[in-house]
């Protein structure tokens, strides 16, 4: 039963903590909206869930998994639901709850990555907002970058090679994840905390280093960081911290 | 072995939906942070978590849970582990992700209402970012209430009396608790689309007749909304969409 995957096609996003789990975990999945639109494909192929045209359980919001019978909406349902199906969560209950606390607060970063650059409405173009959005940068880079980045490493000193338990899981493919998204958005703002964040960057080695995470990143299916997702490179909202 | 939950004290905020299951579940339960200081209460008591006094998991922020040997953040992880343990939540694995898809949502309602008051920065005071709140609140009830209306709405027509199943879970505690913030904030606003939401506006009222929820909505232990919380009632934040 191959997993089908709803995600906008054209960028990274929300979709790519679960295409990470996927390929991380070796399982076939079809990206339904890279497919060309004749074969089901496209942006209609999600619209569709979005307007409730299918039966069954309405998600909210892409991603939305499909698995057989079930259809999973939230990236943290999708990530859990992948992960602890094969080998890429911790087995006890506690270490799963754990590893959900890590998801989420990835989830909460990756939105205040977002909000740099849409801080007023998500409806309206940057350039619409582009005064906000310095401002916002600003004390992100002030009072929340380190904040943030002080936790994972913290979290991760105390637990030891992975951030939940002895093995990769799919909240160490999340960290990697938001790391990366960080360093393409605030390139001189994340080396001033390079030194901060040895244990973090090394995890970082570590799970690129998994043979199946190398091969997707460099494929062609791995969708290059660009100024249509979450994590966006605008040189006006990054500088070294004062 | 009794919950305690460390939350700050004089604000529902995201602590409100972990209190709301804990009551509805009938737990007794030590809302810490709301004892004296010298019974090891105040705000110190979570401050000593946050700054890493604590041995063992470090949670991010509050609300934590700790219940024995357990050391839960994040809300929805702890709304899940509740709940799951005291029948409000569903018993099968397809129910309990969907619970958490409507609780992602309603974390996702929420941090949309907290944006309202605090567009550009967290650690500046509403009036310092006035004017992009206004903007802002503008933005949310011209695009963003109906839509997170609209699909409270359908999810709920789609699935029958309850969010998810046949019984109360920690999704309707959730679903009224967000809907409970938002009138408070946005009266008027909300005012305009109550005719859209008759199922959701029944919900509401039967969970709110569910007599330990009733008991606690009653008491001295549900704190008021106000304006130091997420849900604030600011009037030129609030008006009908046009």
């Amino acid at each position: 039963m191959t997993y089908k995957l709803y995600y906008w096609p054209t960028l990274q996003g929300r979709g790519e903590f679960v295409r990470l789990v996927l390929e991380a975990a070796g399982q076939p999945y079809t990206d339904v909206a890279r497919l060309p639109a004749e074969e089901g494909g496209g942006a209609g192929a999600i619209l569709s869930y979005r307007r409730g045209e299918q039966e069954g359980w309405l998600p909210f919001a892409p991603p939305i998994l499909v698995h057989g019978e079930h259809v999973l909406a939230q990236m943290p349902v999708i990530c859990r639901y992948v992960g602890e199906r094969h080998g890429l969560a911790p087995a006890d209950e506690a270490g799963r709850a754990r590893a959900q606390q890590v998801l989420l607060t990835v989830c909460d970063i990756t939105n205040d990555a977002h909000d740099l650059h849409h801080p007023v409405s998500v409806s309206a173009y940057y350039e619409e907002q582009r005064e906000a959005a310095i401002r916002k940068a600003t004390s992100f880079r002030a009072h929340r970058l380190g904040m943030w980045l002080t936790w994972l490493e913290s979290a991760l000193v105390r637990e030891g090679d992975w951030m939940v338990g002895h093995e990769m899981s799919y909240a160490d493919l999340a960290v990697m994840q938001v790391l990366d998204g960080l360093d393409y958005a605030l390139p001189v703002a994340m080396a001033s905390h390079r030194a901060g964040i040895p244990a973090l960057t090394a995890l970082r080695e570590r799970v690129r280093a998994q043979e199946k995470v190398a091969a997707y990143l460099a494929s062609e299916r791995r969708i290059p960081f660009n100024e249509h997702g979450i994590f966006r490179h605008y040189p006006e909202l990054d500088d070294a911290p004062t």
